[in-house]
């Protein structure tokens, strides 16, 4: 009897760590939307309430889900999908023609305009939510545990801050670039700015460009998003509340890559890396795909995917890779939703959507042709399939960039791509094993964690709504002055000490020998 | 059938992930091998085979254990327990009599040259095992799979880079500080320099003497230590081998701390923070102390040790303590091997030896007074047992200083002590809710983890067997030059350019405007 009430006991103990809690989601629009929604189903399955904050117009964000509420805010954010369409287009375009350095600003001032103009509507939307009485007071009456944001806009960091929610990041990039160059100290001479297509081991003139580029990265942050945040916390909480404070004091951050992926860099005891959380065992493929992929024999196949903003190319682009596809012994399958290739082989099919993790996770499965995006380079680690990369925008070159430095990947131009280099690159990856060999290590690092990355990143978000936050995990440094924060003025007091010392020694050795010299002709004259 | 098959195939994957690895332990004798023997205790119950070298007088390292294997070297380390126990003593005496500036000198140059002396012997120690040519083959063939080694001497890491092991510390404190500063950025305006009894947050003249005190202690253990490794460096590994160098590549270093203990500081990927691994849930005491314990009614009981160096006390500090703990209504169990003090009341009893942990749990423990070790304070945490501390020499003072901070305890000087004031602290911490409260806070957040600190020491350790290091855990950045490190030479290159431009364009001003008055000046004429 004593043992059932004890078994009782134990269960409900477990029951009561495993908090039932309320979380309050501001995603970002766009693809980083994919990896909320795999956080937000998992919290789900483990019996938390999500509400999730979305415009009315939102592109990813759909309005009903089994797994969220949402509250459906009337108002146009704009995510502007076309724009970013042609964008691409653009890009490519400019790439392939060598166009002029003041072709390329241009686009890039268009592109920093619509981020600038997206940050603004969405300060829009926090001051629509802000201030609709009913809403505000049904959200505080919800009684919400955290706020769980994306920091690539700051939303969710004001509200939280107008809430008294802790606040956990799912993040990568913040409005001010990479992520733990907002907290973490970043000594230049070994942490490559995002972008920068460096690695961790520089020459002097990268060192150089590295620095430059940081800086110049950071007045482009400061000038693009800033102001518009600035004025939403000034308008709700006074002149002496900063807007890069509120987000630096965020009390977990869960960053959404590690040191298999990235470059080993300090860090800070509240940074969680969940990696490749949404990485799982495969699953069997549907029966027609199993079937195309048995039928490639020994060869195996080929997966494309250029990612959820890269549907379609530029017909050029797309004739020229299905050429060199089609000369290869593998079967390919290309996740691809434009207008089918002229040149497209016997051995390649398209489909509009791909069961990726099931596929990379297929022993057939030889080579995956990327666009660079995080989340399928973290797959293709996860399962250790090479990679031919053909990055096209953002940071699609420098997740590459550092597959090519750690030999699991080949990276080809893609603007200006034909067939016969596409190819080579191909045949390199495919008949040389040590790409294979070092994505596999790769793969035996990424998986040899002492918890589950999904795991991981409940326990902390389970963790901050037990205690309240995680006051303790996180300095309070950014509140310092840079000159205090990196001891200028301690610098500048003790050499101020030493040469008034070392002056007023002088000078009394100077007046000694005075005296003496003094006395000395005296005594001579 | 086909279950039967995958079941045993899952246990055979476990088992093989269970390695049964070799591991080569040079320890630092000492209260530092406390929690080394921990380790090793559970390394040998995982199925790993431990080999630890040992000094023929090794101090606390015992030749006979069932939990490893022991190699002892013929050769005398000279631990010196006599002048540690003296020291202690000389220490008090002088504190206690406001002794001179220049006798606290004497001391600790004294203890500096003991230091200096060890550190000589454990050199001497290695060149031994390196130089006996049967001894060292013996090694070499038992393939070790990784060195565990406590960098607070530096053998382990010298032996471990002469036998290409990959390197394990199980480290608070290295030969040249706390373990940190070793290889994380330590921004000196909010990282408290171990010692300097600090906070994370510091006055302008705090600041002063953090950044002094850094660069004195820095100064000390460079004069102290640093000779000894360097010429054993450079007599196996040639001039262009550094030991500071060899000790900041260690692959993974196990923090004793975590940021419940510490306040918040930057970190790098390869520092696990095992904290509490000692820790477990309490056992039942031994029947005379459960009854001396349960005797002491709904007021509960006193738990009082100063650790293993302070076995004895001088008799008036003894006396003293002894009078005030007889006032309290609560029963006394104090860890004490000195003579009986002539003020014992008859509510305490005196023990060679507790089961700290085991008292600790229990639920009528209500005060812990301590002399400020790691181990017990974590252990108090871990159980939430507020403190009163009386902190003797090393660290205790700012490990308690940082529990004063917390709320957690209150600290009593022990050389000055008097009972009155003993009293008062005592009466404070057990009459004063918030610091039982506060304790329970603490402890909450020491206990919620999502994994247990030892299985995390056992599951990184096994990394690095399994993968042979943890390369793409840790920086390279100590192989540069400080200037490069801190990019001062990139700094000082775009200021020249910058100034080279403004000199230039100056020039160029100037050249313009002569040009044009000469030739108004010729108009003019």
């Amino acid at each position: 009897m004593s043992t059932t009430i004890s078994q009782i006991l134990i269960i409900l103990t477990l029951a009561g760590s495993i908090l039932c809690g309320k979380i309050l989601v501001f995603p970002h629009d766009g693809s980083h939307w994919v990896n909320m929604n795999v956080l937000i189903q998992e919290l789900h399955f483990r019996g938390h309430h999500v509400t999730v904050l979305r415009a009315a117009d939102s592109w990813y964000v759909k309005e009903q889900s089994p797994y969220y509420h949402s509250i459906t805010i009337d108002f146009s954010v704009g995510g502007d999908a076309a724009f970013f369409k042609t964008f691409v287009f653009r890009q490519l375009q400019i790439r392939r023609e060598g166009s002029s350095f003041w072709t390329q600003l241009s686009l890039d001032m268009e592109l920093g305009r619509k981020f600038y103009e997206m940050h603004r509507k969405i300060c829009e939307m926090v001051i629509r939510i802000i201030e609709d009485p009913k809403l505000i007071s049904s959200i505080r009456e919800a009684e919400y545990d955290v706020m769980l944001t994306d920091p690539a806009n700051g939303g969710g960091v004001v509200l939280a801050h107008y809430l008294h929610l802790p606040l956990v990041f799912n993040v990568r990039w913040t409005v001010h670039g990479e992520a733990q160059f907002a907290i973490a100290p970043s000594p230049l001479s070994y942490v490559p700015f995002p972008l920068s297509l460096l690695t961790d081991k520089m020459t002097f003139f990268e060192r150089v460009y590295n620095m430059l580029f940081y800086h110049l990265r950071l007045f482009f942050y400061k000038r693009v998003v800033g102001p518009h945040y600035t004025a939403l916390c000034n308008r709700y909480f006074g002149p002496d509340v900063y807007y890069f404070e509120l987000f630096q004091a965020a009390d977990i951050w869960l960053m959404r890559v590690d040191f298999v992926f990235e470059f080993p860099r300090p860090t800070m005891p509240n940074v969680v890396y969940m990696s490749c959380f949404q990485c799982k065992p495969p699953k069997a493929l549907p029966d027609d795909l199993e079937d195309f992929v048995e039928s490639s024999g020994e060869h195996g196949v080929v997966i494309v995917s250029m990612g959820t903003l890269v549907g379609q190319l530029p017909d050029y682009i797309a004739d020229e890779m299905a050429a060199a596809l089609a000369k290869l012994p593998q079967k390919v399958i290309w996740r691809y939703s434009g207008k089918k290739p002229s040149t497209l082989g016997n051995n390649t099919i398209l489909r509009d959507w791909l069961p990726q993790n099931d596929l990379f996770g297929h022993p057939k499965t030889k080579v995956f042709v990327s666009h660079g995006g995080t989340n399928g380079i973290l797959e293709a680690i996860y399962h250790g399939t090479p990679i031919v990369g053909l990055p096209v925008v953002f940071d699609q070159h420098d997740n590459l960039s550092r597959m090519k430095y750690k030999g699991v990947a080949q990276v080809v131009d893609i603007a200006t791509i034909n067939q016969n280099v596409f190819l080579k690159a191909m045949l390199e990856v495919l008949n040389e094993p040590s790409y294979t060999i070092n994505m596999n290590r790769l793969s035996r690092l990424l998986r040899d964690t002492p918890v589950q990355p999904m795991d991981n990143a409940m326990f902390w978000i389970e963790f901050v709504m037990r205690h309240k936050g995680a006051a303790h995990l996180r300095t309070e440094s950014y509140k310092m002055p840079w000159y205090v924060y990196y001891s200028v003025d301690v610098i500048a007091f003790l050499l101020l000490v030493v040469s008034g010392a070392v002056f007023l020694i002088v000078a009394v050795i100077r007046c000694l020998c005075c005296r003496a010299c003094r006395k000395k002709r005296v005594k001579q004259d």
